[in-house]
């Protein structure tokens, strides 16, 4: 069957706030081809069911893609769908492929984190074992900058400006009183620590970086930490512990499952939206240490931002959705668009492919070197890792005092 | 004795995005006068133990005073003190006045919400009766916008922007899966709604305004809400509602209550840090609606968010601090500064002088003209209100990717 000449794009897993400008740079780079957008809605599982919408209707200006870029979550609508194996179970790929046709697809493009790594390997593993021309190409996004193969992973930059920011404010707020307290700060992360270790970033400008950042990657023991934090509160007033939704202790149980949330596990099998890390952790401090505590959740606004994004990481975003799609024109398939970083300063990436087959299903945890030798910190190797990637405000336009974006798809 | 010639400025009560403009304020309008400045550390509970900061000193340039106004919390330190009764405990105004008149004091200006206004008017009548020509002049602060004889309150316009933008981006975020879901995003405000009106503006620039608001002025039933819910969830898959955290069922039963959570009282006798009301109707309109839900606390990011500041909230605040001065050098004593509004579009308020003794431990609730006739939203007199609070955005500078302000003091 002749190659159609559509490009055929979804967006899968949760929605960071730069994930539309990856959308904005495949949409852009197909144009600057010659060819439709066609987007999935709500990806591989809204496309079995033939959901799609037109791209150069629904995002036709220059403008339009440059608000795109602006808009928060994902623009077309996600999901959390696990492809079967295909020996086990091939009549979904068949479907696959048959949408595929029908919507003309000479390229499909995936923007997500390691699960829809996982949909692309399979699907182009699937394709040329029938001897499919179509190509598939990965686009990476997650805000726990987890994927491995890539420098870092757009949307990290944008969450991390959003809780540098964020943990600065919360620390000056927590001063303001002339009394002992120690304030937990609960971020995202489930495996690995990234975005906990964002928080640092709050001392950049003069700010306040947390005293403690405590990360999934080291096995948190409950008496060295009130330990630490009694030694802190007799020094300071104002305590900041910038604490990770996944921190286990030594024998991998969550302190959110203490605290008794239930972890509920979605269709990859991750435990999904862990809360009450920090309740927990306050209620422990304030029983054992006798100070005020406090604890905030950032809950999805450190992912859904698109106020305070970082424009390394939207523009960057953006450069990988190009190069997907210049990728798959060029006809590799089974690749993922990725970032090696040349120099930290000054900052230069260089847009590479990798073999996507190797970034599904991995995660790339925070290494040690990048840890603090207490376990409750992080390393200068880090903030050098992490400074270019929350640089740069975007230009916003507001509209009656709130950021303008692009009507979501109804 | 005679009168020095420093104006004495402390700040009281919570911080808000806008407090450290109004100190900038009175530091630039005293500065025109040829005063100095000096801050006291704590309010007035640590102006009894003589805790002050030369202003003159620590905010020394033009650009310093500008840096300051985009400061969040609030930097001369805070204090939640009540003045006991002149006639039953004299001893701590012969302190105050001693502090007074050790710090040069011609007028003592206090930045805050009713419970500082309290203090304000106390000190003057008590400043009166001695017959002391130290000036007491209030400049209202609240981000609960919950002061009467004023058209709203700095820190609120502030905190409704930042509200009004997050509510969009959540309202987006919750948006991206195929599936039924209910997200409950809990405000602040303990006895006035005005702060969970503001989610409303979030539909201003064609985001999500929220489906249902839900006010402490209105008595909660939990059957009409999940009544009304599953009606908006049979119409459309992402339903958000703004609670606030004050609201309460007829009986005055605060819903966090039933939440399990203890709600602390301060030394005004208020509750203070409420939280829990999300997660309880989460829980319940999953249990009853059987969908997916969601509690997103917005916690304290929503009174230091700095970084989304309204300019017109920090003008005004700016304005009303040296307006507050303005008034003292005038010979006004035992008043507050405030905005009088002359029209909606184009916005413009007068700067007024107001008695007190009348705003103190008054609270201004919102009116039952800006409440839907269902009790679950605001009306378009509400947003005709509230749209300028939340216009312009101030011209941030940004150090290491997160917005820079004064250090704090140690």
């Amino acid at each position: 069957m002749a190659l159609g000449n559509n490009v055929l794009v979804g967006q899968s897993g949760g929605p960071t706030a730069a994930i539309n400008a990856s959308l904005a740079g495949v949409v852009g780079a197909a144009r600057a081809a010659g060819l439709h957008t066609v987007g999935m809605r709500y990806g591989i599982q809204g496309l079995l069911d033939g959901r799609t919408v037109n791209l150069d209707e629904h995002v036709a200006s220059p403008a339009q893609l440059e608000l795109l870029s602006h808009t928060p979550s994902s623009y077309l609508g996600s999901c959390r769908y696990k492809l079967p194996d295909p020996s086990t179970d091939e009549t979904t790929y068949r479907t696959l492929f048959k949408r595929f046709s029908e919507f003309g697809a000479c390229a499909v493009l995936y923007i997500g984190g390691n699960d829809s790594m996982d949909t692309i390997a399979k699907l182009s593993r699937y394709g040329e074992a029938i001897g499919s021309k179509i190509r598939f190409v990965g686009v990476p996004k997650t805000i726990d900058n987890d994927l491995i193969l890539t420098d870092h992973t757009p949307g990290y930059g944008s969450a991390a400006k959003f809780i540098a920011a964020t943990v600065d404010e919360l620390a000056c707020d927590a001063d303001v009183y002339d009394l002992k307290s120690v304030t937990f700060v609960e971020i995202m992360g489930r495996d690995a620590g990234w975005l906990a270790a964002s928080a640092a970033l709050a001392g950049e400008a003069g700010g306040h970086a947390p005293d403690l950042v405590l990360l999934p990657e080291v096995p948190l023991d409950e008496q060295d930490l009130l330990q630490r934090l009694a030694e802190l509160i007799a020094e300071k007033n104002t305590v900041v512990v910038a604490v990770s939704e996944g921190v286990r202790t030594a024998d991998g149980t969550l302190i959110c499952e203490r605290a008794g949330s239930t972890a509920r596990v979605d269709a990859f099998g991750h435990a999904a939206a862990l809360s009450g890390t920090s309740r927990y952790l306050a209620d422990v401090a304030h029983r054992e240490l006798g100070c005020k505590t406090r604890a905030v959740e950032l809950c999805t606004t450190q992912r859904c931002a698109a106020h305070l994004a970082s424009q390394t990481d939207l523009t960057e975003a953006s450069g990988l959705g190009a190069r997907g799609v210049n990728a798959a024109l060029d006809g590799a398939s089974g690749v993922m668009s990725a970032l090696t970083r040349v120099s930290d300063a000054p900052y230069e990436v260089r847009y590479e492919l990798v073999d996507v087959n190797r970034v599904a299903n991995a995660v790339k945890a925070v290494p040690a070197e990048m840890i603090r030798e207490d376990g409750m910190g992080v390393t200068e190797t880090y903030l050098r890792y992490a400074r270019p990637l929350i640089a740069g405000e975007p230009s916003l336009s507001f509209v009656g005092g709130v950021p303008a974006h692009v009507a979501l798809l109804a």
